[in-house]
């Protein structure tokens, strides 16, 4: 009798995310078997150079084979085209799985090619860095991180539990929610961000009174904690704001009238509505320091160094 | 015969940048003695437990007598009373600078009431954490860092040498400009980032469609990253903004042209602009780390822990 539990796990795109869960998932004997399949020739071979599955696959329709679990780690654009090819090919009572960073539009995309014969759970791992290839992924990952599942209504509850155990064991707490509502919550916590962080880096490199190598150069007085978002996979980034526009032109929306609020305090000299806002927004972080998810170092720990 | 850089140093202000600087200069050997004098008797006494310095001043006209450095390290809005306080008090050829984030601002409000017998050398040293006060300095904020002095026309070359020295020996590069040119560059690579920082913070904390609470447990998705700017010093980020008014309203302009334009191709499903711009964006971050200005760690090492 096997401990293990899934008997094969089908990684479909093996960036960042998937190697980070081929990694965990072998490291704590959750599957007994990693199938991988990835687009381009290349990024398959290194894979298997890099061990990091059982069998390697050119062809997605033998990679999903027997699967009782798979997982698509594709940018969220590429998962239509995903559900179409292996459609026809998934096991009775598999569990149908992902990691992108929207969900609505996942729901949209997957779905009405999906077999009713099995279970298809939206997931999204909250943790990432801005690296991305099969090299970056790293097991620890998830340690300490949220995973947000979105099953559609009338989703088999064991199998829901089941996916959700197997995140647990890689280390990270569990929520369930609604698709829509995940996007919101993201589209501020995550995509908006990001959004700014590769808009102020655009700002920065086309400025003609201030040259790029002067913004490099005194880039720590702010400007590079920015540049860490804004050093993201692009593909993967598009994807997001495509798949997100509207939850994404919500939150921006009111970003947008807050900055307006901003700018005409400083033109007016309007201090203490500048010093009002500068206040309340401290202990933020600090409730992020206590609910665990950022590191308690002055200025990242950098000056250690 | 001794080896001593300054006879006596002065630091009025005694927060992040001034106990850094104390610190280092003792650890340097660079001073003989050290005087401090700061706004609250509370701060003093702080400093004087922490050993900062060799004498504490509740006056600050006696805590410049016979100082042939001074430096000012208060918030930028507090100079010209600073500079009126002490004016009558310096010593012939006392060095007088500063740390302020703004420099044109630093030398209309300090210059009219310093008296020609000093060199008075406005600088900043382009080094900080998100942390204030006495207890968060440490001796190798500098190390690496930039320091830009900017000299009014016609300053003694040999006082310009002498305090880039005392920079130097702090392990800082030193770099001389003018002050205008200073704050349009930091307006872009140090006052827009915070700007930007706190306002998204604000806006995340003022939604009514998703919680604080969710905000906080999900903010690995790249919010956090926003928060260390936006949790820096009130007081000192509203002198900033209302002392570099012109470069910053010029910079927020910029951003807020280019944000609209990504707004409007995220509207139109525009995918190959949003490539575009984050593909460009992700070379800057290697040519910061490539400048020693940034960790070469992904997500900022955060998963060592
Ligand atoms: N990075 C993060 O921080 C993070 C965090 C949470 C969730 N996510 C989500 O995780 C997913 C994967 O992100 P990642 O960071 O792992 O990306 P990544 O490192 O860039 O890897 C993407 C993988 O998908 C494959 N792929 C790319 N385009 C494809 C297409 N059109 N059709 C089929 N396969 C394709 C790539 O294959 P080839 O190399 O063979 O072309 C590669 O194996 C995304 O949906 C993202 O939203 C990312
Ligand atoms: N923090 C950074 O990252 C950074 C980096 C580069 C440059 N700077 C510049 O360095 C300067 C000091 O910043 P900091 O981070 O060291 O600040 P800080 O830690 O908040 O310390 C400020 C010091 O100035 C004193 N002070 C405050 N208001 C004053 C007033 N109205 N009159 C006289 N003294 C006053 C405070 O005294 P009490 O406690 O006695 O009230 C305290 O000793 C600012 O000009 C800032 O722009 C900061």
């Amino acid at each position: 009798m096997s401990d293990f539990l899934f008997k094969r796990m089908t990684l479909i795109g093996i960036g960042l995310l998937g190697s980070s869960i081929a990694l965990a998932a072998r490291q704590k004997g959750l599957v007994e078997h990693i199938a991988i399949h990835t687009r381009s020739q290349a990024t398959l071979a290194r894979a298997e150079e890099l061990s990091l599955g059982d069998s390697y696959h050119k062809d997605v329709a033998d990679s999903v084979k027997d699967a009782d679990l798979v997982i698509v780690c594709t940018p969220v654009g590429a998962c239509e085209a995903v559900a179409k090819a292996i459609a026809p090919y998934l096991a009775e009572g598999a569990i149908v799985t992902d990691v992108g960073s929207v969900k609505a539009s996942i729901i949209r995309q997957m779905q009405p090619y999906l077999p009713k014969t099995v279970h298809f759970i939206p997931g999204h791992p909250i943790a990432g860095t801005e690296q991305s290839g099969p090299d970056s992924g790293f097991a620890e990952l998830f340690i300490n991180r949220w995973c947000i599942l979105t099953p559609p209504e009338g989703t088999d509850a064991a199998a829901v539990d089941k996916l959700a155990q197997f995140w647990t064991v890689l280390g990270s707490n569990v929520e369930t929610m609604d698709a829509n509502h995940h996007d919101h919550v993201l589209a501020i916590t995550s995509h908006l961000p990001h959004l700014i962080a590769y808009n102020i880096v655009g700002t920065a490199s086309d400025l003609e009174m201030v040259t790029n190598s002067e913004v490099i150069k005194y880039s720590a007085g702010g400007f590079r904690d920015s540049t860490r978002l804004a050093a993201s996979d692009p593909t993967m980034w598009r994807d997001v704001f495509l798949h997100n526009k509207e939850a994404t032109l919500e939150m921006l929306g009111r970003f947008t009238e807050d900055l307006t609020a901003l700018q005409r305090a400083i033109r007016w000299g309007d201090g203490d509505t500048l010093y009002e806002l500068f206040s309340r927004t401290r202990s933020i972080r600090r409730s992020i320091i206590d609910a665990g998810q950022e590191v308690d170092a002055s200025d990242f720990g950098r000056h250690i160094v």
